[in-house]
């Protein structure tokens, strides 16, 4: 069985490039080490509307969602109420969130803006995290996170034990060892046609003014890798032999 | 007038976690610098309804729509002839293209696999990159680049100048000198509320242990932005002087 994900990144300070989003990548490596594909990654504003509407489409799509971003305790932190609409269900304030938060924070501290960091979709589940004990939480296939990496990998932690993995994807790569692609991309169309079941790509790097291209073979059945590897190997081997590399 | 932009980064490597993606973050920055809101950012795998189905829902949407990926002379390359099936135009090898790569490869050398790096949109105009020297190319409003970091940076100079802008987004931030979001929340509110022409965020980041908060204001108004920036300061002093930080 394959599992899918998706994930939204929800907030204005991506967009305007202002902060550099160090997620997408975390979370990619992290679902491709379980055994979840991460089929695809969306970006857009702390803006209801397109929250929603982005939600709908990976949810429906996807095993799963995972959100980031938008959920602290101030005006433009939109996400919880956004995933509430989204999935039709109410929202209110959680007593196990309030619990969690009074471990923080003094209860003569815990204002009308903190307590908005523990409204939670009803039927929701908690993500716990032990970095600000503000939680996250996962309603229905929709696993809603912070944006603050620390956080976020945390939140992942305590999800992860609770989603649906399948088989996990193998990854080989191989140095072309200075061929350029142009020079191996007609034995590489063939290595992909003799494989299909592999996913099988050519990566270029331009570093100190040379192209480094690595050839990558991913599949989930071991033996087909390794099959598919010492093909890439042989025809690149072929190549370095034939070609004088220019 | 307001010009917007989407960024399409498509490639199984981002999604697999392999790569990190480093475009959006400085097309982001270099959008706003110029006066282009970036209002969406995707991510979608090597796979040719997927390119498809992003660039019509993105293309449509917003003034610019740039795409990063997917346009070497390997078989999982796909992105030219994607975006050519998207608008429904016909594609094939442009003379232009062809010259600018005899500037790097050899007659002899432009085998099959490198000229399919030639195939360019009918009525497309080039993007030349100084680095690799192939080309991409903007047809209709999409923006078709490479994913390698460097020569993707080439082709945003070159293109930038043929692009229209609208009024730069002027940002101005505060650091809000430890004070918790949790405090200035509410206040932060009343003075969104009372400039609603501007964009103010607050934006967490968790530091040696401590959340180091910034507040982010956002306007096109010069006079409005500093008017905000001025609220906002006024706000924070106040809390300073009313709350212990704890």
């Amino acid at each position: 069985m394959t599992i899918t994900a998706a994930i939204l990144v929800i907030g204005d300070e991506i967009l305007s490039g202002r902060t550099k989003d160090k997620n997408i990548g975390y979370i990619a490596e992290y679902l491709t080490n379980v055994g979840i594909d991460l089929r695809e990654v969306r970006v857009v504003p702390d803006v209801e509307e397109e929250i929603i509407a982005a939600v709908n489409a990976l949810r429906q799509r996807y095993t799963y969602l995972f959100t980031t971003g938008g959920i602290g305790p101030t005006h433009d932190d939109i996400t919880a109420d956004s995933v509430a609409k989204a999935l039709g269900i109410e929202i209110s304030e959680d007593p196990r969130a309030i619990k969690l938060l009074l471990e923080r924070i003094k209860l003569e501290d815990l204002n009308e803006a903190r307590r908005r960091m523990a409204r939670i979709p009803h039927g929701a589940e908690l993500i716990e995290n032990a970095v600000s004990k503000a939680p996250g939480f996962m309603v229905e296939n929709v696993i809603v996170m912070a944006g603050v990496p620390s956080i976020m990998q945390s939140m992942l932690d305590n999800v992860a034990p609770r989603l649906k993995t399948g088989a996990k994807m193998l990854v080989e790569s191989i140095d072309t060892g200075g061929l350029p692609e142009g020079a191996y991309a007609a034995g590489l169309t063939e290595v992909a046609k003799a494989y299909p079941s592999l996913s099988i790509g050519s990566y270029p790097s331009f570093i100190d003014n040379r192209f480094r291209n690595q050839i990558v073979v991913r599949g989930k059945v071991a033996d087909e890798v390794q099959a598919g590897l010492a093909a890439v190997a042989a025809m690149l081997k072929k190549l370095t032999l034939d070609t004088p590399i220019s």
